[in-house]
Parts: structure tokens; sequence; C-alpha cells
């Protein structure tokens, strides 16, 4: 019998009445806003109403660096979540919302996967309670308004070209990157070129997942920098009368979204920020509320250790003001096979027949990742534990590897099944998260708020990504005095470069040395509060391919959803 | 004491639990999926439940040629639904979805008014329950598509001078009207020139509220038209693959939204497509499902009774199957005095004081554009009652020159005031909308499906408009041939021209004569099923004005939203 697809088991899930779910957390029914009937949107007076219930331990998912399939980091967090309960304890899962762009590009879905799924993958995968649609009318809503100062006469003295703020669309849409807007008559508008993202790359995005309450979203708005006028001063959102209007745009989708696994364990989805130009990880409100819903909150960070982790440590966490007690990193067999060197892993083609035969020589060649990434995140004084997320062409010998690897660097690890498995795959991950949670937490951020722009770059560069140093553009390093001078300098750092590697270069594996890091140009994302300097190509705006999952993604004779894997 | 705001009279609602609004209807709770506390979606499985129910009259509000302000179209739908409780009836009202654009332009808000409203009017007015964003995506979703097939070879071979699909957003923009796409790199697509339209113009919208079911509306996406080849051939959606998606995106959109007025009559509010160049009208499923909701199914169509109410009957009920028993005709004292032609009236502005004294005279000289819309429900085989929407500014000599018209004209009439004073305000109204639907119904469509193309714009326009005749530029006559030829030609038509004249000249006031309708191109919404003919400039997306709605909307210190009229 051929392992179900991850739709065939989702549809098969004996779901708890959702408010049953959220009185589990303590989260009474006064405080829940039902979207369906599957999902509930939970008030935010639930933060003030929690307060003095426990705190659970703070679990970050991580891993080590990725390869372009994925290393199933989104399956690892539910499923450890599913496995608290078989230790006996009460675990609530913190997510990012996926995007609908990639759902219906290459992906058809990301829910976790086989037994270890949020349900209804279906509702999670398309519009979920609209989060994602409120960030486009939000952004474009400031877009309109901006280029109808322009219209209007541009009192404020915006800079046409140095406007920063674009438009998205929850598309993968490659001819949007790049458009010429206001042809037509004098009617129609000022001309000038600008593009379009896709929204998980709004700033509003980042917005909504790093505020701690709605005035506070509010004040973000309206510290939104829409460009510079001709003398090179700031122009805000507030400025140009755009930022209330986002706000009440804003106003339901900043309270979170509970669901839960196909083994019932609460699961706050909320937010999508992207993962190299934003800080990629799920929202502070969620985190907020989560934090007193049982004994484990265990939230997930995009990407590799030097990333989500990096910006959950240093911009999540500066945000929320809760400190992690362990963190899980996610390494596979396959990935760290790929950081040997030996082989490359290509999207939406078949493995290498080669890096299925048995050689945990070379997982140990690929170990110089694994080991730095658990070293990223022991220089934040957190416990690490080395989740080895089983595949089924796996052997023995190859987890043994890590196991080793994980162990020479003092870490714990375990062998997890979850996806086969369900929870009961990841009890012993589940055992390992708990006594690495019981150790005293040390969390401390990579650098002080008062360190200038360069130090923070170069203090991440160095220490996280392994650097020699960091090469500044002369154009990246006027926009940095200018943030400086603008009083920008007190925000973290959001390093955007490839999550293909810990270094600057994607080409580059394993843990990289005797490299600069290049920051081409920076830009600034005021309102959701940090700077971001670009190393390298960023793509904002994904394309689809030549057979995009849009293509298959169709309803059956009887209405329901095919297509989403 | 002044006058309450619309929003501190909606504030001061006693919301009935919308589960009990809808067991009003006959709708169990097993039909409904909550979206937030106050509004339900019906699923479609309500249609089939209710089919034996006893079939309510059903009663189309439309209106005589308005002025830029509106005559209180919707504030009537709404206050005749409340007055049949005090008559001691059943009904049910429905109306379209605001668009978010409008809202945040120039009106911030269309949900009724004063004492009779769609309460809570901030959902109405916002995302509701997300229906407008998933038009957005799905609409988008097959641009991404089409573009992503010219980009990965065109193997359809579409003529990139001929593709009619654009994009759309929900948002007043005006630079978006006219765009270039595809600028940058190889990588970044083809360019190409195209545009944004405003949401509620999507043909998405318009088969959304047309389609009886799920299976019709999927049919419908495929059938969309996107261009044509470079042999002048109609490559449709299916043909790209874009419908699945399209249909998967817009799965729960179709389930009807239920709220209630301030007394707690049941409103479904569902779909809002463009008034001018598509049909103007509520979905036919909210319909389906309301006709045996009750005793009266009251549904407003947009704009005057030669817009809304033509397209109601000729395209909409032609979709739905249904017959309609009344048409109500809105008309106010400004109106027809701006119809005298002595006055004008321009949107932001406040009246001429010249129009606010008493002068009967001058309503019936504009009455002629009541008279000729009277005529027009007739036309239809449809019982007319005017509604004498009255204003506080108004005369009683005034009201009484309106009934004169209306008894001339053989169609009953009614004073009412429920903007001031609720449902009591239009009792007189129910009772005379009551009595017309006893009358023997003997409806009509005005041209059959096999009438060529050209003899139904001529049916419309001489019928309907009084025009004298039709003159086609080269291109529209081109146009008609080739729809002719592609099998279009049994579509009815849905002629795209101001709503500010019954001619297609909105300087002309009352009934114009002597005139010939200019058809200067012609368009087809092949999948909505209908092709639009364009006669003037169509607007298909807005613009923000000096001063928008979107500067004064915010959050107050309580969080509660301002600014929304």
């Amino acid at each position: 019998m051929p392992f179900p697809s991850d739709l065939q088991i989702a549809r098969g899930a004996q779901l708890k009445p959702i408010e049953d779910v959220a009185a589990e957390m303590g989260i009474g029914g006064h405080l829940l806003e039902p979207y369906g009937r599957d999902v509930v949107k939970i008030r935010l007076e639930a933060i003030d109403e929690l307060a003095e219930a426990p705190r659970a331990k703070y679990v970050v998912v991580s891993a080590i660096t990725p390869t372009p399939l994925g290393e199933g980091k989104t399956t690892t967090t539910v499923g450890l979540g599913q496995a608290m309960r078989h230790i006996g304890k009460k675990a609530t899962v913190a997510i990012r919302q996926p995007s609908m762009g990639p759902t219906f590009g290459i992906k058809g879905g990301a829910a976790g996967g086989g037994y270890s799924q949020v349900v209804p993958m279906e509702i999670l995968n398309l519009h979920l309670t609209g989060d994602f649609h409120a960030v486009t009318e939000a952004h474009n809503m400031l877009s309109a308004v901006l280029d109808n100062h322009l219209y209007q006469g541009n009192k404020r003295g915006l800079d046409q070209h140095r406007i920063t703020w674009r438009r998205v669309l929850d598309v993968n849409d490659r001819v949007l990157r790049n458009v010429i807007v206001g042809l037509g008559s004098r009617l129609d508008g000022v001309p000038r070129q600008t593009g379009f993202d896709i929204t998980a790359a709004s700033e509003v995005m980042a917005i909504f997942a790093l505020a701690r309450s709605l005035p506070e979203m509010r004040a973000r708005m309206g510290r939104i920098v829409v460009g510079y006028t001709r003398t090179g001063e700031p122009v805000t959102a507030e400025d140009i009368g755009g930022a209330g209007a986002m706000a009440v745009i804003m106003r339901d989708a900043l309270k979170p979204n509970l669901m839960q696994t196909l083994e019932n364990t609460p699961v706050l989805v909320h937010a999508g920020p992207f993962g190299n130009i934003a800080h990629g990880n799920s929202s502070v409100v969620a985190d907020l509320i989560g934090i007193h819903g049982g004994d484990y909150l265990i939230t997930e960070a995009g990407f590799g250790a030097d990333m989500g982790a990096e910006r959950f440590f240093n911009i999540k966490c500066r945000a929320s003001g809760l400190k992690p007690d362990a963190a899980v990193v996610v390494a596979t067999v396959r990935a760290l096979k790929a950081h040997s060197g030996v082989h490359r892993i290509v999207a939406g083609k078949p493995l290498p027949p080669a890096l299925l035969e048995e050689n945990p020589d070379e997982v140990l060649a690929g170990g110089a990742n694994l080991r730095k990434q658990i070293e990223n995140i022991r220089l934040h004084g957190v416990s690490p534990v080395v989740a080895i997320n089983a595949f089924p062409d796996d052997h023995p010998s190859e987890h043994a590897a890590i196991a080793a690897i994980a162990e020479e660097m003092g870490a714990r690890s375990a062998v997890c099944t979850h996806f086969a498995d369900g929870g009961a795959g990841a009890t012993e991950l589940a055992r390992a998260v708990a006594e690495a949670a019981e150790e005293p937490s040390d969390f401390r951020f990579l650098y002080p708020d008062e360190a200038s722009l360069r130090e923070k770059i170069e203090i991440v560069a160095g220490k996280v990504y392994g650097a020699d140093g960091v090469d500044y553009d002369l154009s990246a390093s006027r926009q940095l005095d200018s943030y400086e001078a603008n009083g920008f300098g007190n925000l973290p750092v959001c390093i955007a470069k490839t999550h293909l590697s810990i270094s600057s270069d994607a080409s580059l594996k394993g843990a990289p040395t005797g490299w600069r890091l290049p920051v081409r140009e920076v830009r600034a994302s005021v309102g959701a509060g940090f700077i971001y300097p670009i190393c390298g190509d960023m793509r904002t705006m994904p394309g689809l391919g030549a057979d995009p999952a849009a293509h298959h993604i169709d309803l059956d004779e009887n209405g329901e959803i095919v297509g989403l894997s």
C-alpha cells in the first residue's frame, strides 16, 4: 500500500471542536471569533487575561542550512508539538501562514506533511481568515495614497526617484517585478517606474508580525518610510495620511488564528513575513498568547539557524520581550550529504541516485554546517537540540553520524519519524527538548541597540556567518550614513542573503570560511523596526514554472479540492 | 440635538444572534459557517433544502436616474425590508457588498443610512468575509498564469496585442489604469502594456454573482476569454490552465453572507459587480436562498431603472430563472429638480441653495425621467411602485408632485421616512409593494436569446433608453461580427453607458429624445455570459480625490474605527 498523500491524510483527520482546543490553552469562548467551523481568531484581550497563567517553556525550531527542497522544519515543529502529549506535556505550536503565491506555484501547499500536519490543510493553504489579503489591501492603500499625493501636488516634496514603497500581490507573477505606472492621460496620474513584491515581502506583514498590540501596530504603520524628499528627509506613511486607514484595514488581522494538528494539538497560525528581506517568523502576539497556553510553546523560524533563528533571537525576541529556553536544529541526511559538496540537489528534480546510497562518511563530511548552526544557537545562550528528521531512504549508520556530530558538540539529539508516525515518532525528540529547556537559560542578544549599524552587520557576519569581514558598496555606505543620520541607527539588522549557504554565496556549502560579506545596498523597514542590508540578488516576487501547481489545482466532481499536495 | 451619524446609530444597534436571524428564514444551523460573531456564510446546500418552502414575492428596488450623490436606494431597500415586519410580513433583503476602493475614496461607507442600515457597518464596509479579496486573488492568479504562458513559450499562440484580461485591485488607484509590465531582464517576463481595474469590475465578480452552483461557477471560469490568437481564435482560461485554480480560490466566496438590519431583518450581502461594464446586481445564489426565506425577498439593482433594473430583468433573471413580482422606483425631490435642467448637483459640494426652495413645478418639470423609468419597469411586465424618499429639506407640495406623476402613470406611490424613522417610516411603501406584488405578474425578457447582438442593442437603446437608433464605430461593428462568428451571439447585452442620464450623454437630463446611441467598441464577458458595448468613457479604475476618506479613517484611543460615515 503506497503512503497516502498529505491531502488524503488531512481529509481523514478527526478534528476536535476548535473551542475545545482553545479551552485546553485556557482560552475561554468569550475570547474567540469563529471563521468557518475549524478556525477561530483569538481576541487580543487574551494577552492580559492569560498573563497570570504559568509561563510555558519557549522553544524555537530552526535547521541546518536547507537544500532547495526544505528539510521538514514545519513538519518537525508540528510533530514535536504532537509528541509532547505522548510524554504527558501540553504544547502549543506557532507557525507562519503559507503564502498563496508559492502554493499555486511550486509547492501546492505547506501545512507540515504526512502524519504531522495542521488541518484543515485546504483552509491553511488558501485564504485562512484573510490576513494576507488584509496586508495586500493595506499595503496597496498606502501606495494609492502615495501616488495620489504626487498627483494632487506633492505637498511633502517627495522625490519621485527616491520612492521606496512599492505594491504587493499574493501571486507568483514575474512580470510585476518592474512596471511603469501612470501612463495614459494627465488624469491617469504621474508616470514613474516601480514594481510589485509578493505580499509576504510587505513591510505591513513584518509590522503585524512584530507588534505587541493594536496601538503599537498603528504607531508602527505611521513610521513606515515611503520615500525621501529632494533634500533627503524621510517621508512617512503618517506624513501622507495613510497610516490610519492601514491600521483600520489590519485591525482584525492582528488577532491570531487558532487551528489544530492531526492529533488536536493547538496551532497558532499567524503572519508570514519573508525570510530574507524580513525576519521570517510568525507573530509576536501569537507567542504572547501561546506562552501561557501550556507547558511548551514551540515556534518555528524560517530557513537555517543563521537566518530565521538569528532574527528570532535579535529581532523577534527584542520586540516581544520573550526569552527562549531551547532551540531545535532540524538536520537531514540528504542535506548534510549535500553539504559535503559531493551532490547537487535541484528543486523539482529527483535526488541524485548516488546520494541515496549508504554513506555515513559523506554525512560527516557535511557536518561542518550542523556544527556551525549549533554554535549559532549557543551564541545566544540557548540550549540546542538536534532533530534528525528521518527519511525512508536513510540508513541507521547515517543517523548515527548526525548523532555523533551533535554529541561532539555537546548537544542532545534524537531521530524522529513524525512524518510517518505522527507525534509517536518524535517522543524521543520531545524528551530531549524538555531536558534542554530545563537547563538554566542564558539568553542574550548578539549586539546591543546602541551599536552602530555597521557594528551590528559586522557582528552578525563575523560571529554567525563566519565571514572574515564586510565590504560595503559606496551606495550601501551612503545609505548607512543616512540611516544613522535619520535616527534609525538603533534598529536591529536583518541581513538579506541567500538561505542556501551560511555565506552569501549559495554555492558554498558546509560552513564556509575565508570570505567577506558584500553589502550591495541597504534598505530600511522603519515601521517594522529593522534595517536590511542586501547581499546578493534578493527575489521579492517569485515567478511560475513551466507547469505550475496552478495548472493542476481544481475542484473534483464533488466540489472537493484536488492538487494541493 | 443633531441627528446622529450613521456610525453612531450603527454602534447603538441591538443585534440578534445571527443564527436566530437565519432560523427566521428557515435556515438551520447545520447550513451556517460563522465569520466572526455577527456574520455567517450560508452553505449552498440551503438551495436544495429550502426548495420546498413557500416562495416569497420577489421585489427589485431600482430608481430614477440618480444625481452624483445617489438617491438612497440601498437605504430604501433596507427600510422597506424593515417595514415589512411593521405590516406583519417577513422580508429578506439582498444587497451588493460595498467595494473598499470607494469606501476609502469618497464614500467612507455604504450600508444604507440613518435608521435603515445593515450592521455591523464596519464589517460590511471592510473585508466582510473576504469575498472581494478572493475575487482579486482569483483574477490575478489567471493574469499570472497568462503572462507565464507567454513567458514559457506561448503554446496557444496568443497575440500579445489582443490580450483582454487585465489585473484588478480593490483600491482607487488611478496610476494603475495603464501600466507596462515585464520590464527588467529576460527573466522578468515578456514586456507589454496592460492595466488594472477595480475588483468590482472583474469578470470573476460577475461570474460568481451569476452562477447558480459551484459546478456552474467552475464551468463559467473555464469559458472566460483572455485574448485571441493571431488568427482571431478566442483563448480561454481553460485553454491556459487557469480555471481550476480560480474556482478553488472562489469556492468559499460563492456561499452568501448573512447579516441583519438595525431592526434585525435578514440581509444577504453577496457579490458586487460594477454597474456599467457589468450587471450591477447582487448574487443569484443569495436570491435562490432568499426566495424561500419569508414573504418577500427585496433585492437591489444598481443605478437607475434603465441600468441595474434592465440588467436585473434581462441578465440576472435570465441566469437565475426567478421572476420578479414588483419593482420599486426610488425618487427624490432633489433628483427630479435636477432633471428639470435648472440645477446642477456636483459630488462633494453642497446642494445649490435655490434647489432647496419649495418648488413643485420644478419637480414636475423633471418628471419625464420618473415617467420613463416607470415605463422601463412596465416594459418587462412588472408592477412599479414609486418610493418617494423624503429628505429633511423637502416640502409636502413637492412630494405631492411626485405622487401625482406616479398616479398619472397608474403606479402606486408612498412617501417614506425610513432614514429618520427606520421601518416605521416605510410602512406605507411596504403596503403599496405588497399590493403591487399581488397583481398577476406578466414578467418577460426584452429580447429573446436568439436575437442578434445588434438587435439586442437596438431593442434596449430604443425601448429603454429612448434612442432614435444606434451608431457603431467600425471597430465595434467588427467586434460584433467576430463575437457572432465565435458563437457568442446568443448572450444578452450589458450596455456600458453613463448612469447619470437615460441617454449615453451624462449632461442630458429628464428623458432625452432625438439622439442616437454611439457604440464605440464592444467587449465580451463570455464566462459571466454577456457582451458589453461601450458607449462613452467607462472608468473601471477610480482615483482618489484631493482629500480622500483614507486620510480620515483611523483607530481611536480605544481601537474603535473612526471616519466611516
